[in-house]
């Protein structure tokens, strides 16, 4: 049997989960099973550049993702580079291995480079990049953050002009920053990355496929090796039958995880 | 008018709310007026002794700081030593002031000593509590965690023997890892501190106390001198109409804000 | 009986300290008794700029501090941003709190922003207090230094330029550093607090208002909890009969504490 | 055309060649290529326990580096948990990507767990790991070493014997320094990791499958996403006529690569 | 006209001054011009075990190393290894060079070997030196503190029984916590080293030896290269007139230098 | 017998050679015998600005430390700025102490101020070089890189035209990157220091001539109280006889020491 890999749009909507499924799909080894899924709460807020928004949707996040251990997925991805709710949820993936854009496109960049920039919509964002990246121990290796001055929404807006800021920021993080690798630090930056490292002449790593990559990856080592999370000392879920259970923590009455699930491949 | 201080036990239910009311209505300065609050769902959790369990609550945590900053509350705590939420509560609690006790009960220690060790009540709780003390700066300041062997619940089942293990947990931490003050890393680790640090001979901090003292203390500082939270960078908030409102972002009809609330003082 | 609180003007002279005193009495607690004393050897030097000068006071700041202890003060300041012998008179100072402007200011900013700029007097004294930032834990906090161009005797000499230098300063350090909060470094920049954090829209913090202000509030915690400076491992003082009385370690008659008295509201 | 990997087997004799190539064989994508060298200079050295021999081989590693990116294979690995030459091989790797297998596992450890220990052959090896995990990041993560007290070539000698200290070492490693992974620190410690990590109950990696598998699939994101090495500032290459032709400076007529090359399944 | 080395025996009596200058010329450069003193204020304290007793001198040896500078030494030793005042004092040292025991060993030590233990009297000192060690970026080379029981005045009361105390604590050092240099961690632990490091195998280095050599070869370089202190930026010392002149801040008639001086192969 | 110190040349031809030696015999000590030799392969490379280069020079520079472990040398000095191959040598030096001009120069520059930076030939160099300062435990002090835009074998073609680009690149360092030190990034960097540092006004050290006098007085140090490098834990060598005599490790027949020797004092 295929691999099974959930990719979580980590909002309440489904515009790109089409394109981004497509996208992964190209870019799948044989046999791999996609899903990408919403979360439900549709209303609450079409973006995470805000931590307080990142906030709402952790609950989701865990939800879903203890859904996905359940479903036996082999690998989930908390699809934004905040990583948000990647602790909190790795904790009860029980044997699914848990994967973020940040520290996928991050570990990938240290291993094609020494120092490396991150192109990003707004300012805003670069303080909880920079605390995570700090968190995951990669600091030594942060050249800079360059902002397009643009928002999660706008970057689709109108390509051209996205493309001609994303290599005016590229251009002076690698002239000015010293960088040697790029990352795209948004999951809705996609699109852009080839032509952009054409004409940069450094990597240029599109978060997305970097982190479904490393799920995929990850997948297939706990199915060939037995390589699944840890789950002793800081790793150790609740309880199953005197608390999960008991109480119904994960309760999909309570707030159902939601899912629009595209697997055009395996219809 | 006095200072308005709100303390979120992030759990839903009412257990042990009229004890830490009162301890908290014991030691408040003249006039502050004091609101302690549980989450809504109550459900979902007995305590959070789990990251996934701090995830599910973050969303209401969140939701309980926006309404603290409607109702201009001068300062509000996250009542659990994970500190859970901190970050992305701070980020829409408008002009006021969020405190947390672990960063609240270490910044003290760091004032009455240079090491410290952090009474937990099991070895799970560790890497979690770290991992937090390592991202405010203060990881060369910790001598060790000591566990109980005890969770959350059975604080106060037996409290002589629950005492018992804390001599017998500080005492070791003091000789063994050299701590020169000794944490209660949960804030239902209440009612012990004072006859331990009597016995023991460091001061034992109870975390629950140092943080109500420290948003008091900060609440005041906003009143007196106008410093309440940046809103700049990385502080910046979501846009007020266009998103909070126009989305409805934290609105009460989704996931209401619950509570109850004991203020016996002002009654 | 009130909260006894000294700050020691950590200089020979007793120019501002009617000023200091005046400041910390509008805004102390209900019954905080409040002494603002200078160190005695007046002809040695007017400011701290130097940390040769910071030296020379070390021993005097030790003597009053433990002159505080013997008084049975609650807590003392040592009154300059480079917090000078700090960790020296912790040691000795018995049951009294000690508490220094740099770690408050540094301290509060964390808890109302992520990133904090120091306006400084001259470039000269930003080496000296990144490396107290470095030993705090906060290095990661720090956006920049941004000078002054003006000495400490200089600051109350132009209030009107003072003023439009430290508005220029503060605006570089948050649109170019990224500063999310203004810390003035020097318990002589008082005045000027207000008014620049309504023109630049960040919170600036006055250090010796925040430096007052935490020792007020160490002392009560010391007072209702008994959280004392701890007195084993690091912190353990010298034998008070064996030494301390035997070779009169901090005799008065060899140099005495000095001290102008101003206590204006308990006559 | 499938992916070409290239694992380097950093000693000059070609026991346990086979058996890599074979367990490499057996977990590769459809497709993959595995070319299993060793250096040449047969007589210098068994083993790399010391630093000394590390430095030995380094030269030879980075010619055979250099022979890959010529002969364009997509992927190398430096096939040694010290990691040696791997800085200086990234160099000149061209459009190779290069892999080594103690950032490999520990990389792969910090996505199933927070705190990782490294079973080792003797003490030595500690501190030389140690510090490759620094510069790695990865400090914070690292719970301990655990020694076997067996030399590499002792590993397989009496493999229930190893196996027995491997138990002991990894319980300790668990029970004692609280790790939630383990990492078998040899690529010489293969055949171990399956029984071990079901008899101790947390993954354990085994370094040269790990690192085999991240080099297949780094080769993999090069070929789809033109991700290969950067090739500015630090990661520039010496100019490839200027010097390394017409210096000759990776002549294999000096120290010409060498290897006894497996490839049994595309014969 | 030989190099003019001053070493500043940081206590107010002379006991152990002859022999430490004995065995300073013992080991001199020819032509080196040794003078050891002490402070003059010989009622404070016998040793500076205490952080406050290192307050109480920081004046004394600030104007000690001035003295040092105008009598154009050429380097100078503050001979303690808590390093007290090694900072305030180079800023006004001129072109002195100033060096102190803690910094000069580890330094040494780290030529040596990857990790050190310090051998202390007392549990006391460990937290006052590893902040140093952590000040000079040396953390990751320190092993351990091992305590011998033993305060300052104690060492050379029963030689024997000191030295069967440190074999012990030494072998601990080495033997439980990997260290492969050993340091004696106090000026006054005089006499032992060479003993020591023959009975346990590992460099054993005796710091007031370590010191006075380094400031030895410090002041060669300044005289051969011109490489004195640094002036500028947090090395900038007070105006010489404006300031020391004017305000007479190093008068010795306030507190004068002074000092028993031995310097037998000059008379 | 006079102190012998070796200086490796980390290239294969000699230029420069004779000039260092003089320039060395000029400094040293008297008695102090100077070998300076270079490598042997000469056809490698003409000089080790990428890590490559640095990577096919390891062995040899192993071997000929060997040699002068045999030969009885007391230190041994690798020269070159990226000090390559400096653990590797450490390792079986036996009683020589091996020495290299990164480590030796930033020490220096830490003894005469707080932050430091180096000026480089081409910005390639600085990755490199940074990391090895992270390594030593020194990056808080590394004010910046400043490059000439020469390379190595440039320095000497136009050497007014070098000088005025240092003159350049320093006085950037000081003014716009607070540098209180220079340090001439390179061994090729001779004969500027002094006049440089007349000209910009503080020390800027010539790292050749740091790290023989390092070397001379490290040399010494072992003579006289035998702190000669640590053979324990991450220190151990290979076994002398199972390994080295009977693998033939070092053996001079396989790549013989090279070196034209220069030692124009002792003729």
């Amino acid at each position: 049997m295929g691999l099974k890999v959930r990719w979580i749009r980590t909002v309440g909507y489904d515009t790109h989960n089409q394109r981004l499924a497509d996208d992964f799909g190209n870019v799948r080894n044989p046999g791999t099973d996609i899903e990408v899924v919403s979360l439900k709460n549709d209303s609450v807020t079409h973006h995470l550049e805000y931590q307080s928004y990142e906030g709402l949707v952790t609950a989701d996040i865990v939800r879903v993702v203890r859904d996905a251990a359940v479903q036996q997925f082999d690998a989930v991805v908390v699809g934004c580079f905040y990583d948000p709710g990647l602790m909190e949820a790795r904790e009860i993936s029980g044997d699914t291995v848990v994967v973020a854009p940040c520290q996928a496109s991050v570990e990938l960049a240290m291993s094609l480079g020494n120092k490396f920039s991150i192109i990003i919509g707004r300012q805003k964002w670069a303080d909880r990049m920079e605390s995570r990246i700090r968190e995951y121990g990669f600091h030594h290796g942060l050249a800079s953050f360059r902002e397009l001055g643009l928002g999660v929404p706008d970057f689709h807006k109108d390509r051209a002009e996205t493309e001609r800021r994303m290599i005016a920021a590229a251009r002076k993080a690698i002239q000015e920053d010293r960088a040697e690798v790029i990352i795209l630090g948004c999951t809705l930056e996609f699109g852009f990355y080839r032509k952009l490292q054409e004409i940069v002449g450094v990597p240029v790593i599109d978060c997305a496929l970097a982190a479904f990559k490393r799920a995929e990856a990850l997948a297939d080592l706990k199915r060939r090796f037995g390589w699944k999370p840890s789950r002793v000392w800081g790793c150790e879920p609740p309880p199953e039958d005197a608390e999960i259970h008991a109480w119904n923590v994960f309760a999909p009455s309570l707030v159902p995880i939601g899912g629009r699930v595209w697997n055009p491949w395996e219809q």
